[in-house]
C-alpha cells in the first residue's frame, strides 16, 4: 500500500513552517474545518474553512457562471456540514479579467446566493479584484457546541460507516463533461447541496465525518490515516451509487464502483456511527426523513477493502489519491489510469 | 466633486443580489472587517475580512516570494486592526503553477509565518491548489469586544483626524519599482504592520477608523462618504509623510503630498477622536511609546479639502479614486494622470 502520500506531503511542507496556534482544537488532518476555541463565556467553538475553485475552472469541467458561483458556496459549507456547524455566512473573493462579459457576474451571484439559501445561510462580505483569469476562492464561518465536536478521528472498532446519500454523481458528471460534453449531465441534475442539516444531527452521534468532496475512496482514505483503522466496504454498488451513476458506468461499460475512485466527488458526509447509538441515531435521521446508507464497517487494521461474496479486495486507495496528485491534471490519462487500476482488481469483471 | 464612485458601484453591483445576514452589525461599506454577533454568551463580536493579492502580483510590484507571503497577511491583518479586533488568525489559499520554484514555497512561507508573528497571531488553516498562475488569497478573524465597537461611521464635527503613522511609503515603494526599478526600495525598508495593537487601543477612543491600504485620499474619500461629512487637512507635509516619501518626492520633483493619494497606500490607520477624548487618548499612547499623528478635523459639509496658509483647495477624492479603477492597471497612464491632478490643485506648485 502507498503511504507517501503526496497531497499529505505537499500540505505539511507549508503547515510545519507555521507555529499552531494555542486557540486550535483539531491538529493538522483531523478535520475539514479548522475549529478554534473562542475563549471568554462562548459554549460555542468557531469552525472557519477556506476553500477555492482552480483546477474545476480551469479543466472547463464548471463552465456555467450559476454552476460556480453555487459550487464556490457548496464546497466551503460542505466543510462546514462535515464538522456539524451552524453556518454564520460565507466570505467570497473573486477576480474577474476585464473582459468578463456582463451577464456573468449577476449569473454567478446567483449561484452563490441560491446555495447560501439551501444552506440557510448568507454571503457576509468580500473582495473583488481584476485579475488575467477568473480566480474565485470563499471561507466559511460557523459555530460548533464544545459538548458536541465531530471531527475526522475518533472511529473505533466496530463501528458502522455510512455515507449520507447516494454517491458517484460528481465522478460521472465530470467524466461527462470532460469527455462526452455532448452528453453532459443537466446542470439541474448535478447541483449538490453541503449537508448542513444531516451535519447538525451527526455532530450527537458520530465518532467520525468527512465530506467526500474528493470523491469516497480519497475520503476513506484520509479517514483511515487519521484514525489508524480497516475499513471494510460491502459491494452492494446498487444502493451506494446514485443512479444516474450506475446507469452512466453500466451504458459506458466501467465497473460502478469507479465512480467512488475519482477525484471529483460529491458533498456527501462519511461518517462513522457506534453499534450502540446505531438505532437511536437512524430513528432521528428518519424522523427528519434522511435515509444514510450503510457502506461497511471499521475494523483492526490499516487499510480500505472491498468485501465480495467470494474473498476480500484490499484496495489501494493511497495509491488512488497520489494518481489524482500525479496525473490529475490531464483528465485523459488520469482517467485511463484509474479505469485501468479499477479494471485489475477484479471487482464487478 | 466626482459622487459616482466606480469601486462601489462595482461592490454593490454583487452585494445587493444577496440577503444581508441579521447576525451581521455593519452594513456595506461601514466597516474594514464584517462584524457578526455571535450570539449565546459571547461577550465578543467576530471580526472577519478577506484579501488576495491580484494587481500587486499580475503588475510585479511585490516580486520576493517572503514580501508577496508577508504582504498577504498583512492586508488581511489590517482590517482586523482598523475595527480593533484581537486576531484569532488567518486562513490561506494559495494557488501555485506546477513548475513553482523549490524555494518559492517555504519563503513565500515563512514571510506569511513572520508578519503572524509581528500580528501576535497564527495560520490556522488554509487550502492549496495546483494553477495556471500564482494566486493568493488571506482570511483573517478576531475578536472585538461588543462594548468597543469601531467602523468607518461615527465621526462628528469637530473631531480631530489623526493617522496611526507617517503615510506616503507604500506609493513611493511602488512608483520606484514599477518606474525605477534600478533605485528600488530595500524590502527591509518596506514590511509595513498592521496596526494591531494601535488598534486594540483605539477601539476605546476613535468615532471611526479605516485603513489606509488603498491611500490616504481613497480612505479619506470612504470616510466622508460613509459619514456624509468634510474633512480639512493641514499642509503639514513634512509632519505627515514618511521621511523616505519626502526624499523621493523631493529628489523627483513632484508635490510631496502625490504620495497620499496614489492607490497603494501603507497600512496605517486614519481615524478620528473627538476634543473630549484626545488628551486620554494622547497619554495612553504615549505610555505604548506610539505617536499617532493630527492631520486635520471634520467638519460640517461633504467633501475633502486641504488648508494652505493663504487659502482652501478643494480636493475631488472622488476623481482620484475613479482614476485607479480606470486606468489604474496601466501604471504609467496612471501615473501621469495623478500628477497632472496634483499639479492643477496648486498645492506645492
Amino acid at each position: 500500500m502507498n503511504n507517501n502520500i503526496l497531497e499529505i506531503m505537499k500540505i505539511e511542507r507549508m503547515a510545519d513552517r507555521f507555529i499552531k496556534s494555542p486557540y486550535k482544537i483539531n491538529n493538522i488532518h483531523e478535520a475539514d474545518a479548522e475549529l478554534i476555541d473562542l475563549g471568554g463565556n462562548s459554549d460555542s467553538y468557531l469552525a472557519l474553512t477556506t476553500d477555492a475553485l482552480v483546477e474545476e475552472l480551469s479543466s472547463g469541467l464548471y463552465d456555467s457562471p450559476f454552476l460556480i458561483g453555487w459550487m464556490l458556496a457548496t464546497i466551503n459549507f460542505s466543510d462546514l456540514a462535515a464538522v456539524g456547524a451552524d453556518p454564520l455566512g460565507l466570505l467570497i473573493t473573486v477576480s474577474f479579467p476585464s473582459d468578463q462579459s456582463d451577464e456573468f457576474i449577476p449569473k454567478m451571484t446567483d449561484g452563490i446566493s441560491d446555495a447560501c439559501k439551501e444552506a440557510g445561510s448568507f454571503v457576509l462580505g468580500g473582495d473583488t479584484n481584476e485579475g488575467k483569469t477568473l480566480s474565485l476562492s470563499g471561507c466559511a464561518v460557523g459555530l460548533v457546541p464544545k459538548n458536541s465536536l465531530m471531527m475526522r478521528n475518533g472511529a473505533r472498532k466496530g463501528d458502522k460507516v455510512y455515507l449520507s446519500g447516494a454517491a458517484g454523481l460528481g465522478s460521472v458528471y465530470a467524466f461527462l463533461r470532460l469527455f462526452q460534453p455532448e452528453n453532459k449531465l443537466p446542470e439541474s441534475l448535478y447541483l449538490p447541496m453541503a449537508r448542513i442539516k444531516e451535519g447538525k444531527l451527526l455532530r450527537k452521534f458520530a465518532t467520525c465525518a468527512m465530506d467526500t468532496s474528493d470523491g469516497v475512496f480519497h475520503t476513506l482514505d484520509t479517514l483511515m490515516r487519521v484514525n489508524r483503522c480497516y475499513f471494510v466496504l460491502h459491494d452492494e454498488w446498487q444502493k451506494m451509487l446514485h443512479p444516474i451513476a450506475l446507469e452512466v458506468c453500466r451504458a459506458q461499460g466501467f465497473p460502478s464502483w469507479l465512480s467512488l475512485a475519482s477525484v471529483h466527488g460529491e458533498f456527501e458526509l462519511c461518517f462513522t456511527i457506534s453499534p450502540e447509538k446505531e438505532y437511536d441515531f437512524l430513528s432521528e435521521a428518519a424522523r427528519m426523513e434522511w435515509h444514510p446508507i450503510l457502506i461497511g464497517e471499521v475494523e483492526d487494521g490499516f487499510g480500505v477493502g472491498v468485501q465480495t461474496a467470494e474473498r476480500r479486495v484490499e484496495i489501494d486507495t493511497g495509491m488512488i489519491r497520489n494518481m489524482s496528485e500525479t496525473v490529475g491534471s490531464n483528465p485523459d490519462k488520469y482517467f485511463k489510469e484509474l479505469l485501468a487500476f479499477a479494471r485489475e482488481t477484479g471487482i464487478e469483471r
